[in-house]
């Protein structure tokens, strides 16, 4: 596939994610939304959904939406490094555009909140204990849960011409909808489960630069805890998959 | 397939979206149903599995239950202009026959509750800020995901005889059923997601003129949001499905 | 299938599902419980999920597991007179076994629970308002939806051998559990959605039985409601059916 | 399949579960958690998933992830002698590895709970009321019903070469994740649902070692009951599906 159709497929996938992912968390903390307070397991599950939606509309590259899963299966071997520019390219750009698109569903009711300066997490990940190195650790962690499922699962296989695919229409993005579920309620608690650069990195830019009514500091100095440690994740799952023998 | 029968599977599937999708807001909003303040998660999963049923029984005829969906597929180019009418008569019909069934099964509860004039928002949808042309925004959006969505995924192919259908049986239901919990749960927020003109103009109607003991007003002033709102999000994702790269 | 083989898979299954359906409730209801106070969806959840596993059980005999999807096959033609007897008793017993098993499982939680006049509604429905019409209206159209959805759905379809089954193997049973919990979550509201006049009686006569520490009466006034309307809601269903035009 | 394949895959199927399974009950219990008392419904949820995703990774060797599932498909003459040990050793590193990644992944929010005595129930299960015999009961039923599932459900098929395995790829885990999911609502109110000695004795086994800030006792007279409950869970349902008909 070209350069321009896996960017294009990425972008509108990762756009979903984040429009879709961002906006579960925007209506549970905006005080004017009808799901406000609705709680760490509404969070997951609107997560979970923007991964099912965003994946079944990039099925044709794959669905990666995440330069950890791109990067994971580069380390697997199971991608070339040609295809990876236009992966990153799609995914980045595409989280910045969803986390827009949020932003103005839910424009009047930003325009209505009193603690203006709690909405930064709707937008990106940070920290409920602030230590970056262990914050770090924990990225890594649950990331490496991810694309460790996504390299040996039965429901995530490569798909025809070196694209990887998740395999089973439906069923495969049914499937990695329950592992990002199960990763955030079980391994979001300490930093909120960025475990992919892009979904973080889109929305605090868009959080940056977007006229948000009384918004605070993108926190920038925290930005590169939800890059490198899922990529170092995604790293040691994908060579972890070298080694291991090969099933059946 | 004939007007008749198409009327007839619409009707039915869509009287069972309403009925269940309407009952589920009756047992939160009602103070004496057992469900009383479960939350927008138990919504949002009641309208979910309302859709999941109702595609189910509506499944010959492709299961729009929606005039977005169809004029979606009309706008992509996968309906006959001839088959419209009786999709949008079966849809219309069955949305008010559903709420009026919702009325008569939590009958006593309404009549035992002590906040009537709340009770529209168990049939009609409604903005938490009111503001129409952003109110009508957020339906856009929400819209165009779903019709996006129901386009591109491989768990909505088109069926034969040129009657678009969701694929593989449950599991094509199932896939609906995430996606409309996802949108509920992360766009759904600022207007209570009517996505669905059907869903909002049926049960509005059926409040206007039953005999529900202390109603307010059914908010004819708001009720064209809901439809012009999606019908649009619907044309935008048919016209940019018809100038996308065809998936293999 | 024998008559020894449809009592002992029926028996089986049914128990499986009031001992687990009981058994969330009881959960929720018991002051020393880990989910006590849990909420209505996860008492829908507990119960979509119990059928999910005691339909998975009796998938021999096309679990059934109910009076009223027994009644509704034979009503719309699907299931020879011969095999009834068989499936009721399977069905009857085994929900009378379920909740004993239930309540030994809860053993020290009934002990421990201060107000023991509350648990009859762990092992029976009952009315939020008492208006045995209306309560059996509810259950007629609660009832209604469940075996119109069994009689239409692709994922229920008929089995070899004049048995019905749900098809497609887990998918099928996972199909049913969210209609179940669909249904709980939109129709139970009123009376607690039986739909399942075995799923009543074999716990309420087990409560009746059962030395339960400070019990209080089964109430056996309302024991009528949950057993004629779901059946009234299958046969209307089973006629429905015979009379819809035959999907391709 | 030799004796380090299936060490290597069940230890990394189990290391997942306890990971992902402790991690969510860390998410709920620990103040400074983002799930800070998510409910029971996140609990169970959580453990669903971890199940998901650890069967899905230890696929090769049928996923036991459970002596309980080990010792049920031996008594029910599925699984030879010899394998035996491969999986018990496999299920115990794994289930205490798991465990300990666990406390990494919140070691900051450990370090600052302010009741540290109650961090056991993170890593192991105990009863609400303290009645040895009665517990072991309750622990006796809940696996039970996993067991007699695992060997009658059309979605649990034994696989090629005499090792069993979930059938239909992630159809197969996604069914076990409903059936883990529903035990936990149902009964696992009492005890705490370990079904799974592994589960309970690795965790228990990492929280008497690891260096946990202000911990308590790990309770080790408590810990022969979700050992010995389960197995005799497991070889009664091996037992009595020994002596069931055979399902066309």
């Amino acid at each position: 596939m070209g350069f321009g159709e896996i960017v294009l497929w990425e972008l509108m996938g990762t756009a979903a994610l984040t429009l879709l992912g961002c906006g579960v968390v925007a209506n549970t903390v905006l005080r004017k939304s009808l799901g406000f307070q609705g709680g760490w397991l509404l969070v997951n599950m609107g997560w979970g959904m923007a991964v099912f939606i965003g994946a079944s509309i990039a099925a044709p590259t794959g669905a990666h939406l995440n330069p950890a899963v791109t990067v994971g299966l580069l380390s697997a071997g199971k991608l070339p490094w040609g295809d990876v520019p236009a992966y990153l390219i799609g995914e980045l750009v595409g989280a910045f555009l969803g986390a827009v698109l949020c932003w103005l569903t839910y424009k009047l009711q930003f325009d209505d909140h009193d603690e203006p300066e709690g909405t930064l997490g709707i937008f990106a990940t940070g920290p409920t204990v602030r230590n970056l190195p262990w914050n770090v650790l924990t990225e890594v962690i649950g990331t490496f849960v991810l694309v460790l499922w996504v390299l040996t699962s039965p429901a995530a296989k490569a798909g025809e011409g070196g694209v990887p695919a998740f395999g089973n229409g439906a069923l495969g993005y049914a499937a990695v909808m329950f592992v990002v579920i199960g990763i955030g309620n079980s391994l979001g608690g300490p930093t909120g489960y960025a475990i992919n650069p892009a979904r973080d990195l889109g929305p605090r830019l868009a959080y940056a630069v977007l006229p948000i009514k009384g918004k605070g500091s993108a926190d920038w100095g925290y930005s590169w805890v939800p890059v490198v440690g899922p990529l170092v994740g995604a790293v040691l799952a994908g060579l972890l998959f070298q080694v291991l023998p090969q099933a059946a």
